[in-house]
């Protein structure tokens, strides 16, 4: 697991260097769902890359990643999950603000993850048998803030129309941060930043983050406390779990 | 005025180590108007410090700050309009995100203005006769983009109620972002990651983000397309000048 791990960081700083050194081309952006659902031939062109790598290296592994529906079972041997750039409105618009995100899993058990700001440079890597570093920092397990002096990172739609009593949680904290990526979302909050995280997100929105947050004593569920299924979009949240009673006392 | 600029860029950066070296230690946090309004040790003792080292180079000029009711009308001779640790919440809970702000006004003219981004070490500075520089790079002027392939920064709360039809506007954009600072959020606008900042706010806020906005093309006003009045907490808009008109047909 160690090489994998050891290979999985090399991957994904070769993936952001790549986007570094394309991106000052002119994008083509296309629209996929909705005008404000984009993709660009970078995503795309960066999930090849990280595909081929893994398949060179590893070639019984599987995938299951955000283009091409490419969506291999979680629960089922090998599977790598990539999200090769996360946060693509991000992307297009400001230039930083996005992620590349690795995670493995071994027949639905999560081994490590990764989840790679490419612009700052920063890499948040580890869970499962590994401590979690952002860098050569090693990241602490949450300890325990009172509501009143932490920020919470939320979909702003989720927000807006209180889903779930979101909103009348944000107002027993500081308040809410929009930063729209759910990977460096979670990374805030795994460096204390956010206390919590909640959006309407996809397997490989969250995937690397749950194994990273779960050594660190953190729970990525659904909105009703379930674990998430790896297959459909859902409402999750990523809490502390120490946290999490007096968070949902809050939510319907 | 060019030395001024100067004594204004050491003095900042100043501030800046004062408060790295400083926010290690035990913060003494205290609210004002309400939970959810704070101020700390390190606010009060980094405007103690601006003044102190503005009032020796230049003691005939004249403060408006932050803390402590320190109000000198801004269109009374030399004016400094200073905010020691802009975004509190941000310093107080993430430790980043916050920044200094210096503006320097003679008879109600804005002559130049500063924002530090204290955690990125990035000083936004310029305007009136000055270029506007984040750091060594020189900030180029708005150059227009449609509205979907936008951002907008926006307080939450006047979002989520779509005060003035903010919403509605955002809706025919990418989306929202909530940074929580006023400064760093207009300094997006400034380099293109953010169109345009809403929000209810202090001239403390605004001063140094309106003159060297004005150099890039953006304005200032109040939602209701007026001046600012330098005197009270106005909802105000940053934006395009260019883009002032479409943006208005959203705006009630």
């Amino acid at each position: 697991m160690e090489n994998k791990f050891t290979f999985a960081k090399a991957l994904i700083h070769a993936a952001g260097d790549f986007i570094k050194n394309n991106m000052v081309q002119d994008l083509q952006i296309e629209e996929k769902t909705r005008f404000d659902d984009l993709v660009t031939n970078l995503d795309k062109a960066t999930q090849e890359l990280l595909i081929t790598k893994i398949k060179q290296a590893y070639p019984n592994d599987n995938i299951m990643a955000e283009e091409n529906n490419i969506h291999h079972p979680i629960s089922d041997g090998n599977v790598w999950v990539l999200d090769p750039i996360d946060g693509t409105v991000n992307f297009v618009v400001q230039g930083a603000n996005f992620a590349v995100m690795i995670a493995y899993y071994e027949n639905g058990k999560g081994q490590f993850g990764l989840i790679y700001d490419v612009a700052n440079d920063i890499l948040y890597s580890g869970g499962g048998q590994f401590d979690v570093y952002a860098n050569d920092k090693r990241l602490t397990p949450y300890q325990d803030v009172a509501l009143k002096r932490t920020l919470i990172g939320c979909n702003a739609s989720m927000f807006s129309c209180n889903y779930c009593g979101i909103r009348d949680l944000v107002d027993q904290t500081l308040g809410v941060r929009v930063y729209g990526g759910a990977g460096l979302s979670m990374a805030y909050v795994m460096t204390g930043q956010l206390l919590a995280y909640f959006s309407y997100i996809q397997p490989w929105d969250y995937a690397a983050a749950k194994i990273m947050g779960e050594k660190l004593g953190y729970v990525l569920l659904t909105l009703d406390g379930k674990e998430p299924d790896f297959a459909t979009r859902q409402k999750v949240m990523f809490v502390p779990k120490q946290k999490l009673s007096t968070i949902q006392t809050y939510l319907d």
